[in-house]
This record gives structure tokens, sequence and C-alpha cells, in this order.
């Protein structure tokens, strides 16, 4: 997930702009093969893992931002659900089994094309430790957040907004209902 | 945007599947020039808008699924928030100018790699009409809505939704903080 970012500007490429036929914008397009590289926006699934008010953060071992603190999110995979995205990324970053409680947060960040769906989640399980793409992994208390080394401005939001909704209750028709939790079913069900 | 769906499976592409260097599972590569082309799953923004007791749907003139009913939703575009993209969806496909409520819903189709974030939305001024993209739109009566007819589970789910939320507040600290509507800023700022 890390390589992520350079999909596009892969010194290799010798990809070029212009419009395929039939849409209506510039793509990135190969001139060799005429395969079309969509830029779309990628989706980064992550939590806020409380257990009462501390708060699992993980010092980043990689750029950017390489040593702030973050909390577990990363890019999604194609065939996982924004929900199992979640779980996998706290496991990759913090080793840490995660139940979640819903929604916190849907933030757009235009400047690089992401869009963010941060969860609220608990410990499914005790423990925790860094993956490798952490350098350590901390429980901080409400007080102890170090606001001025965290790595980007959505985990300053997703903090707020965990504190602003710590103990209430989050929506429960947000996700897919329980007829369909992954998506999976191709045809709607008469209703 | 309804080309999107063939960039992996372009006749003309050559692409190969294999582990980038420093990566954990295979990807898209093209063998010629080195380029990486992630697939990732896309997001999908659009709306249940609705005055009153009546929702507006699009009747498709595109496959997939030509001829059924959808709310107006589609790809998000790079440099756009999930709300441009859900206002911008509404005026190709549906010709109507909305204003957000805010997130009504947050679906994963795992099976074909899509997120999809639907707001509940009003109409900001009056009139629709079909974008290029749809056969006809109109306004439908809950009790007359074509249940049948519709295009795609999610939007059996996404009007669920919203007969459950139509009357209730929608949670305001889901989207973007005031200070950074867009997400354009870089560093996080001191709370």
């Amino acid at each position: 997930m890390k390589l992520q970012r350079f999909a596009v500007t892969n010194p290799m490429s010798n990809f070029i702009r212009q419009i395929p036929e039939g849409d209506d914008r510039e793509r990135l397009m190969c001139p060799d093969c005429g395969h079309v590289a969509y830029e779309n926006p990628k989706v980064v699934v992550g939590s806020v893992i409380a257990e009462g008010d501390h708060i699992l953060l993980c010092r980043r071992a990689i750029e950017p931002r390489a040593g702030f603190w973050t909390i577990p999110a990363g890019y999604m995979e194609l065939g996982e659900t924004v929900e199992e995205g979640a779980a996998r990324e706290a496991w990759e970053e913090a080793r840490v089994r995660i139940t979640l409680d819903g929604v916190l947060a849907v933030y757009s960040i235009a400047r690089i094309g992401q869009v963010q769906v941060i969860f609220r989640a608990r410990f499914a399980e005790p423990g925790f430790a860094a993956g490798p793409e952490s350098l350590e992994v901390a429980s901080f208390h409400w007080s102890e957040i170090p606001w001025d080394e965290l790595a980007f401005p959505s985990v300053h939001w997703a903090l707020k907004a965990w504190r602003e909704t710590a103990h209430g209750a989050l929506p429960a028709a947000v996700l897919n209902p329980a007829e369909d939790r992954r998506g999976v079913h191709r045809l709607p069900v008469a209703g």
C-alpha cells in the first residue's frame, strides 16, 4: 500500500493524457497498448480505537510523515468491504483485533484524491504491537495525545469527532443492510 | 464514467499480474513500461433527492441495467469532494441543483469493488430533466416507487435508509470540519 501514491508518477511510465472515445475528459493512457489508467480517488479506511478515554495511535515507520502519529488506516483493497479494510489495517499496523461501532466520519482530501472512511472501534481482544509500517504503537489518554506530532489533518479531525461522539450512539442505518453485508448480490430484492 | 468498468478488461491491454518490489500482493503491470495500474475500489457518489414524500429517480439510458430506475449517482472524479461529486452527478443525470443534508449511507459492493457514499438531499432550485445518461427523470411518491424496476440493490437500500431517516437529523460530525471543507491543507492545525 505504501507504493500506491507513486502509481501515477512512476518514472518508467510513458503514459499520455488524452480523451478516450466516448469520454468527456482527459485520461491517462498507454500509447503502446491503449490501456486507460483511470485516476480516481482512492479510499482510505481507518479507525479510532478506544478503551475508555485511551486511544490507540501508531508512529509511522514510512513516508509520508514518518515519525508522526496516526490512527491505524490505509488504502482499501479490491474485494473487501470498508469494515473489513479497517479491521485489516488495524491488524497490519497495530496488531490489534477490533470491533467496529459504526462510521465516525467520511473525509474528502481533494488535494490528494482520497476519501477516508473512519470507524469508531473498540478492542475485540487485549493487546497490540507495532506492525511493519509502525515504529511503535501506544495507547494515549485523551489528555496526553501528541497533537503537535500528528501525521495528517484528518487524524486530528477524527480524534475530535471521536471526542464529540465517544459516549453517544452512532447512526445504525449507514452501512450495508443485513441481507447483503458485503455487497455480493447482483439484483435488488423486492421490498 | 460509463467507460470506467472496462478499464481493467480493455482488450487492447497486455498488462500482466505480478508482485511489484516492496509490495505484498499481485498488481496489474505494463510489461513494456513498468507502470503499475493499482486496482482499488472506486467511489460512487449519489443522493436520494426528496421533496416531501416524493423522490427523484432516473431511468438509465446506459448499461448496466439500462431501462431501470436509479438515484442520481456515479463515479467520483479526482479533485472533488464527495459532496461536490454527488452534486455534479445530480446535474449530469437529472439536471437538478441540490442541497445536501448529510451522509445517508456508506455501502460496500465487494463483488464489483465499489464504495458508495450516498447523501440525503433536497432541491436547491425547482426543476429537473433527463441528462445524457438518463432516458427520463421522474418524481415518485413513496407509494409509487417502482421497486421491481430498480437498477441496483443499493438503490433499494438507499431508498429504505431514506425512509427511516427522512424526518430525522443526520449526524453533523461525519464530513470534513469547517476549517478544511475540501481537504486542501497539508498539515494538522494545532488543537
